[in-house]
């Protein structure tokens, strides 16, 4: 073999290299830069048995002890000179123009730009292509932008090991990608130099997946507030001059947050549900989905994840009932009204077990939520198989939704049926919030009618319904051996 | 080095390759089936730079843009035809039959079969092995069978990244690894293709080890369930026929949970000191425990988070104690009476103390147990050394377990001692409880006396006791030089 | 190629290997030990393909079945012949001496020490230079002694699949590296032998980084506790006589922990003050800081996890408050009080909006510090961007601190403008807890200001105000082109 080819399959199979081994210039990476992220690659190229040679413009004020003794700080030009072809670039991208001096220097070597961008959107072109502007005789390759400091000093355990990598050049991102390897990320391709600007805007996202359910859950909470609002302070007020304002901060808060709780927990098995009532429909599971409802159905997760934090968050406001001076003034005067009628409390067997049968149901069915939102962990949603986290995020779930829908019904018991629950009109807001989980329960139980659930088990199997699909001549003669239809 | 190995080479180190490069008869892979699997597949296999062309029974009714740009969709044949030794087929085995037309086509590719089985306790061959037979001409490899449609678009980041491979031929196994590996997994051999079945039943399994767990917590519960009817509400109603029947919803539960909660959190420490008995008796470490206490070494995580899951609904009932109706009704017939009698209540320093130290010690004993299930989290345990995993676990637990019996003692204070405890003949469930992490701690207490812990300690270092080891003459003349014994 | 770099090369690629297809001396690896370490070690390797060589000194009393049947079971000395160069040292290092007998066996051989150190601050040198001394015809790498049995059984799926090597020939850790790539772990070089010692007092670590924030958190404590102690108990025994001692277990605990975690909120966010009012007053971000602050920065994690340990204790017992007796006791006595003057208790409005206030923004403050430990999850924080990972620290954590001192003032209300608050001339705990929280938010309020923010923002993006870098001839020459300053 060819000495080139042999000193790369020695880099390749040595992680672990002893100096003396491997000639200089085949393993020095240059890092202009001397801040966290460089400090930080600097040791893991060297933990990795490359040589670093760190340039910045002012070595004398890198305080002593910053970089690791392996390290070697020379100015700009001399990092440069001492690379064999990669120099990271681990400057804010705005220092960049300062580096036209080193035009001539930089020349045929392969430029890794690890910048973000600084909004998210610019109308400018990203970072990378601005920096291949400047130095058009040398090769930019975006890459490593989404990996912290800190995770280049811990080595990537956990999480994300993976290394985006983007350019014009396909060597040179194959040589970036066999650096990454070594450091013991994993690194993917993701096109040409164009696409660095996505790259760039990637570690400025804020939970993009959380908007939806963010906005539906605040949209219920302000809906069931304003609705408890008018029902129960503002209208008492006008009507009988009634002061109730006390109730804004704890009461009403209290009251929405089960109804938010409820409907957004309903929320997350209705999609599932549209989805198989349009494979039905349709006879065939190969048909995308709609837009909306694709998108629903990947925001399942947060939407449960939220409605556990509405469902804990009413059980603490709940236990912190017995706290409130206005819970110990109303028993206070209960007893003085009980010495005034000279009797003990009567026994009210049906008030006793109301209570204890919808205080239990609701503490069950926050039980099994929190169960649901310990699975959705990543760690822990890893190690279970398919059929264990359908078993919970499915059938523990429509469990929940059941104790919360009796912990409901309980708790309204027969008020339903007297008309003081209808002051102004208005029923109290628990009956409309359970109204939508009672159809969502009801419209599953359906789906496990025996024919119903077994068609949609055949569609989910592959099977269409004939007039589906329009089988070729050609297909027909083929497959006449043995068709599995129905 | 031959033209074939020089492309080997440039595949194993090439992991981003530009399309250029490669001929495309050395990386096209053909995927039969275009449901959800299928696309997955695609998308990764063309972002690790492999060709894709997936066939389809019905080109004309996969939906525009399912699949991505570069993934060619072919009839089943075409598909077949491109791929230069992997075919994936990724369709419900049920649909196999309909590829025996393609016999010829198959002949001398791998196929790679990824499907698992329907049921768990099938009668006949596994998939692969009736794939096998259906198609003698080609390799049948099963693979892939665990991994989700979904960690195939994620990548694999976290949690499982084994792929089990199984297949009678060496090099299909080999290529199938070294695809696996460009994809980002970690192939791991598993045999011939007889044990198929095993890798099919995998993913139908749920949660095979916690079966014994909480059969085990259901019976406890079921046990102290109907030994609090009997002794609380059964025997008073038949002797006195005193109605306490509401108590069956809350009372009772609130008193089964907690012990329970104690039995299992008894039982996670048990087996371990069966274990240290064993080898104190024995003498030695290397000898094997018995089936039964293997098997309940591996389930105390199980038996520890049920307990947890037991005390935190124990906890969370008894602080809805107040909101029920009958509770208000028993303080205001207490006051009722106070006024009654015409004197305050006297001020019971007993009682106070009672209560003070059992919320006390039941609410940090459940703290250091919300401790041991946060430890017991995948990615937090995993960060541990065993030194601190050990310190938790046992020392924490310990000390969990100590703080529980407390609580019940103290909340029986002296009641003990008072023949009202003994209604019926019967003890209060709790007292049955605590008999068995008593003597868990008794034990655990024993453990410590200096002359067992050295003892034990040198066991477990590798120490046997002379009587156990037949040292044979060979040995005897090789080691005389030094002998650690003792 | 030669036939020694063809046989290296098919190990390279190929991770399953049928046994015909490799000579027997190219793969093979004795194992000297027979516990569990040694068990889990021969089931990895002979997953991975190589064969396995367990010598041990009493091979008759090995359990059958203890290991799997492709393992050989051997004498030491068989072994370690049939062993092509690795041969591990899977015994307890005081057993070392015993294998002196082989010491001609080993000669040549790489001898893998596995074990940790006995005690932490041992003067002795490390367990691998002892070997070393002892064998000084073989060479010694130490590796795999952080590896767990549990982890090279399961494959290292998550967590540390680190291996850390050391040893004083590279060729040898070159070696053991491709092994334990191989397994699917991932080398890292340390160094030479002589860094043997650190690598063995890892395991031995007892969470290093909790010490300082659990002792500070202890000592809070205990000042909170003596402060509440002396002013609430002791001096108003020695003043009027009054036994308060009962207030010893719940109510001195319920008034100390908030104190406690009210400081240890605002610990966490005083060092990252400190370092903004320290880059700003240098005028750069390049110089390092002090030890002690970087030290506390590196450990606000742990003092947030046990700031909001200690809000939610002080959480559970505020809610356990109705179910003590004391409480039970003064609203039947308040109930007496009210008969006995002959009317109802009056509405108190204020008190009414103090309670509801007070546990509203508690409960919600908890409920947000609830939201931080949860990302503190390494799992979940790993999936967060740099972005996200700060809005919810330090956004939500500061909201967290601001309704958590809202919630301490409106506790207080007026009481400490009345003179009854100043108990021998002691002010109630929790006005000295709340000191420290306002400050740091006052401070956090004045690095909001547009003037100072912009001139933070920009030290943080890398410039420095002038008079700080000294820049050199040579670099004004090269870079007048565009110096970005300002």
């Amino acid at each position: 073999m060819s000495n080139e080819m042999s000193a790369r399959l020695l880099l390749d199979e040595e992680d672990t290299v002893d100096a003396v081994h491997v000639t200089s210039s085949s393993s020095t990476v240059a890092i202009l830069g001397s801040g966290d992220f460089s400090r930080s690659l600097a040791m893991r190229l060297v933990a990795c048995g490359y040589g670093v040679a760190v340039g910045s413009r002012c070595v004398k004020r890198i305080s002593p002890g910053l970089f690791l003794d392996a390290v070697e700080l020379n100015s700009q030009e001399a990092a440069v000179a001492k690379a064999k072809s990669l120099v990271f670039m681990a400057l804010f991208p705005e220092h960049y123009p300062s580096l036209l001096g080193l035009r001539s220097a930089l020349a045929g070597k392969i430029l890794v730009d690890v910048s973000n961008a600084v909004e998210m959107n610019s109308k400018r072109p990203s970072n990378a292509e601005q920096l291949a502007e400047m130095f058009p005789d040398s090769v930019v390759v975006k890459g490593f932008n989404t990996i912290s400091a800190w995770t280049l000093q811990t080595g990537a355990q956990d999480g994300s090991r993976q290394v985006l990598l983007c350019s014009d050049s396909a060597e040179a991102k194959h040589e970036v990608a066999q650096l990454a390897r070594r450091m013991g990320f994993y690194p993917v391709d993701v096109g040409s130099l164009c696409c660095a600007q996505d790259l760039e805007r990637k570690p400025l996202q804020l939970f993009p997946s959380w908007r939806g359910p963010v906005l539906t859950t605040f949209l219920l909470l302000f809906f069931f507030y304003c609705y408890g609002f008018i029902r129960g302070i503002l209208l008492p007020y006008i009507a009988y001059g009634q002061n109730s304002f006390y109730r804004l901060v704890f009461d009403l808060v209290n009251e929405s947050l089960p109804c938010v709780a409820l409907v957004s927990l309903a929320l997350v098995y209705l999609p599932g549900l549209f989805a198989a009532w349009l494979q039905l429909w349709r006879g065939t599971k190969y048909q995308r989905f709609p837009c909306w409802l694709d998108a629903w159905l990947l925001r399942r997760k947060q939407l449960g994840l939220l409605s556990f934090l509405c469902a804990a968050l009413h059980g603490v406001y709940s236990l912190c009932l017995p706290l409130r001076t206005i819970t110990q003034r109303s028993l206070i005067n209960s007893a003085y009204s009980q010495v005034k009628s000279g009797a003990e409390m009567p026994w009210d067997e049906q008030g006793v077990w109301r209570t204890d049968l919808y205080v239990f149901s609701g503490v069950l069915g926050l039980g099994i939520l929190s169960l649901l939102a310990i699975t959705s962990l990543p760690s822990v949603g890893n190690i279970l198989t398919w059929r264990e986290f359908t078993f919970i995020q499915s059938g523990l779930g429509y469990a929940a939704l059941t104790l919360s829908v009796m912990h409901t019904l309980v708790f309204g018991w027969n008020f339903a049926f007297s008309s003081q629950a209808y002051a102004f009109y208005l029923p109290p807001s628990y009956m409309l919030a359970v109204a939508l989980p009672c159809a969502v329960l009801v419209c599953r139980c359906l789906l496990l009618l025996p024919c119903v659930s077994a068609r949609l088990a055949r569609i989910r199997r592959g099977w269409e319904s004939t007039r589906r699909c329009p089988v070729s001549q050609h297909h027909r003669v083929r497959v006449n051996t043995t068709v599995p239809q129905v």
